[in-house]
């Protein structure tokens, strides 16, 4: 099948870097947004805009949809007006927000009693990756859809991976989500331990990072501990709602994570006390500050 | 300073490979092993073996310290015909041994007033990295005496930092320790969250090491979780006992470590249960058994 457009419905920190890559190759693009005002910058003339996502799936022979929470998924995807009115038999639906694996199985059902597929594809590399055209990708769904959805995916990101059937993508992103989080936690105590040990942390994490226990976040995150820049990059407030997705699944799955519960508990925290909005390496600070 | 000759005492798994360097760097060595039998396989002259700690540091003009644990360390410098009897003014006592930061500092006072110098110089890598000369390594000490040592270090490990004063290198390490084993309890939860979603943990492995939650833990303990391979390695009794001095730093600096905390009960239970001789990445297998 050609792709003569590709639907993007979501234009914040992602969707806006993925916007721009999508036209740098060359792609035709159709996109809405609920307050037309978010659109304004876009004026190429191979973009069109439409008042609905029913109406732009119905011109666009994928949509891929990047918003914030499992409700805006099922609003633009199910709600009035939304995706499942417009889009034609054969359709493809991406899904890259990062949402509920259950809630992602059951909207693909839906969507395929009317011939309409979809794929899970949530990304790990935040905005960075976004505007580099890096992100990871993780991928639910059939081979086929896979297959004819690469190319696109290609064009946003680096590290693509088919991990299984619908929602398969969403479960993968959740495992991300509580192995960074723990991560960070963890180098917030190493941290901890090194300070009040009267020893520099800026030089336990300069020898840690050349062992074993290097990773990307003591790489990262760790500097922002250590400098105190809290600055979003990817804010708490989600990390937050991710580890909620997580330690749903984990419920529902009867599974015991106890280190998620207490990442959780950090994250909680931090939201509580109007902290939402900082880089979620704040995980860290709550660490350090003894509210471990 | 000219150095002449440098003692070892511990030819385990880590010292032997480190001896083996040392002689390929065509510096001369003396031994001492509580077994003599451990000696039988040095067999080139410029090998001596020496039949006590304080006869090896009286013909060294360094003394590198590779055992167990405090209790080693202490025997073979304070015991009885201990380094401390024999060395001379200005010996320099290198203790790559894992142990108390407290104890470090104690002993580094105690040889002091002999004018014998010493290091703390834990190290991260495993056999490989002793194999390899690729050890990560963390001092503590003076600048004078990391400098004297460089050298030989250079020949043992690649990532070389001077971290502080006495015990700094140790307090490293228990960093090291505490980050790398709570990495490895997120990884098992990670892969215990996918299983439990029927998604294989293999692929959320393949796409999680392209992103942001990426480590080398991710990537060798993840695949040893994976494969059920626990063959050490690194034995998880030895990271029970590191967890251990790291948790009473944390008592003695009245700080809170919660995930560490965690992670000592893994380590606990895997040595309760008879398997304190398997490679530590066994954390994994605990909680994926929900043992968590």
């Amino acid at each position: 099948m050609t792709i003569n457009r590709i639907g993007l419905i979501g234009l914040g920190i992602m969707g806006k870097p993925m916007a721009k890559n999508l036209l740098l190759a060359k792609h035709n693009l159709g996109l809405y947004a609920r307050n037309p005002a978010t659109l304004e910058s876009f004026t190429t003339n191979n973009i069109e805009k439409y008042s609905s996502p029913a109406e732009l799936a119905e011109n666009c022979d994928i949509t891929i949809t990047m918003v914030s929470d499992s409700p805006d998924v099922e609003e633009v995807i199910m709600g009035k007006a939304g995706i499942i009115d417009g889009a034609k038999s054969k359709h493809l639906v991406i899904d890259m927000s990062t949402i509920s694996p259950k809630l992602t199985r059951s909207i693909a059902q839906s969507l395929k009693a009317k011939n309409i597929d979809m794929l899970d594809a949530p990304v790990s590399g935040g905005e960075q990756g976004a505007i580099d055209g890096t992100l990871s990708i993780m991928v639910g769904g059939s081979v086929e859809a896979f297959n004819y959805a690469y190319p696109v995916l290609q064009v946003l990101g680096k590290n693509i991976v088919h991990i299984g059937d619908h929602g398969a993508g969403q479960v993968s992103k959740a495992c991300n989500q509580i192995l960074a989080a723990q991560t960070v936690a963890a180098v917030g105590e190493a941290f901890l331990l090194a300070k009040s040990s009267g020893v520099d942390p800026n030089k336990v994490r300069e020898a840690l990072l050349g062992g074993f226990a290097n990773s990307k976040v003591l790489e990262l995150h760790g500097k922002r501990i250590l400098e105190a820049n809290y600055k979003p990059g990817f804010k708490a407030k989600l990390h937050y709602k991710d580890i909620g997705i997580a330690l749903k699944s984990a419920e529902e799955n009867n599974i015991a994570i106890p280190g998620t519960i207490m990442i959780e508990k950090y994250l909680r925290k931090l939201v509580e006390q109007g902290d939402g909005e900082l880089d979620s390496a704040a995980i860290g600070k709550i660490v350090l500050d003894g509210n471990g």
